[in-house]
């Protein structure tokens, strides 16, 4: 009945070590974050989701930097506290200033509301935009 | 009982002309979008949003065509159709590539997920990230 | 596999008359709206909702009028088409004007806004409000 | 101007007492969950919500193991912590295993994900689908 | 990479000075909230967001009143914790009584439920709707 | 500028039809839906999209209906028509039927309005919890 609990190295399972192994290697760090704590109690989903996040966020036609923005823009978007701090976190580490996060924002709020007055005065799809 | 109807140029009021003359000018284009025909029901919020938009998504910080990205990530998180069609037509102007427009859709959907699982299994904040 | 389909009067189960009767009564009209004809594939869905809503949107210490822009704010910021449109021109004719719908806009736009703002910034509730 | 308190059982009055004494009853615990204890605050609100969820989650075409991985469903998409957190709690008293709980947030996730690959691409409906 | 922290008055830059002020003096308080302080991180965020604010929920066509309790059902729908406890503060203030509240949020419930009964129906909007 | 179009087998690359000759085998349809047309556009997302979805909506600890309706569940909350749309005829065919459908959407329905009944009271996850 109670709160799922955070899985530690020490206690993990061979194939929960061996995400956690990657994870540290690829990104520096000597522990993983409690996302990745937490969804070591599912192996399955832990494995899939660290090759999906990945795969996603690597360098390519978008940078790094840019990535981290829009998972954050997401993040607040949706009001989850947890993937705002953590992402917001690594946007840091991946070069976001002071400047950019607010201007991040006021983005984000803008679009959030003008999404709402589209949605209200019912516009219909400009026939430019097919 | 209707439904909102869009403000043409040539039946819109001295202060609706003036935004619209300023997007039209702003954006080099001939006519206004449908959003702004809408929103020109309401000659104040219309001003008001027009003012917020060009103050917001003026190179910065941040590049217009990381911004344009931060607004459909946005708008696609929300669903908002009228946004999505819109604004991917302004990054797309702004030098938004397809291979771009995939990564953007990716991070997007993997942002989402990650949220709900985040969400899900009541991941508490890192002290890390305080 | 096909889409769900609308029950009309003429083929609708007696409990389901009982309800369409005492919607068209109570507000006067001489057919239900799609939404309750939708309803009707689940006879004690439409009895449950239509009792709720008859229950809940009655004038009390709010009016229906400003019931019924609480209802349209709740839909805009849901992006629910059809429940903008049906509520929208309920509120009108609650004695909602084109002024009273550009400030309820406005005020749906910019509580959107700054729920992200405070999300993005994670601020703390002030020790004030308990 | 503060914030809404709960209230309890020595406390009720006695429409509140009612409802409190059903919930005991059908659900075999010796006191209701916060939830109710603030509804209470609006006895109305109290009495039809409990009447509705009484309904609603009782056994029927789906299990009531099913209704509450659903209800977990919405909550998780929504970010709601507190139903989270209670209806996990039921679900796990109704059978929902540690392995069901794993599966459950990877089809939330996958879902929110995919809606937003959908929306980004405004993929139309099949015409198989109606 | 560490949280957002807020600005108090006596560590302001003399721009931030200049809009808490002015919110103090509108608001007759000797403090700003907290929302205030966190937006302050940037100064052009801060003075636009406070502008478009005290535009918006002026005496107009709608009561001060009536757009707070459009700005808590929005909140609420969103989720967002901060938002919610502050604007039903603001709304206690502006003359919303324990009835009114509860009342408020039985409608935002009974929209948030219908919209999606209305979303899984795929309702189509009726005509007289437009 | 202008919007996404789908990409049919005949004009598809070599890895995406690997991808498409998969879902049809699994599935035993003759044609993708649209949605992985779409998504054909990044074949690097549509091969990752379908590997994790072939693999979280198989048969486990829950069984495809069960998946499916939670898929449903989440696509109704969120308001994606597509996926509505799609994956309400998925779960016909894993065996749902109009009863089951009808209490899927009062459960979805009655979890949205509790959700925002708990967040307006900021109501405090019960110790039982954790």
């Amino acid at each position: 009945m109670s709160r799922p609990k955070p899985i530690e190295y020490a206690d993990a399972a061979p194939q929960v070590r061996v995400v956690f192994d990657d994870i540290k290697r690829s990104r520096r760090v000597d522990d993983v974050n409690n996302f990745w704590k937490y969804l070591a109690n599912d192996p399955a989903l832990l494995k899939r989701t660290w090759a999906s996040v990945k795969d996603v966020m690597a360098d390519g036609a978008l940078s790094p930097l840019v990535k981290e923005l829009l998972y954050v823009a997401v993040s607040v978007t949706n009001g989850c506290e947890y993937c705002i701090a953590s992402h917001t976190a690594s946007a840091r580490k991946a070069g976001m200033t002071d400047a950019m996060f607010g201007e991040l924002l006021a983005v984000v709020g803008m679009a959030n509301e003008t999404n709402r007055l589209a949605n209200g005065y019912r516009v219909p799809v400009d026939q430019a935009f097919g």
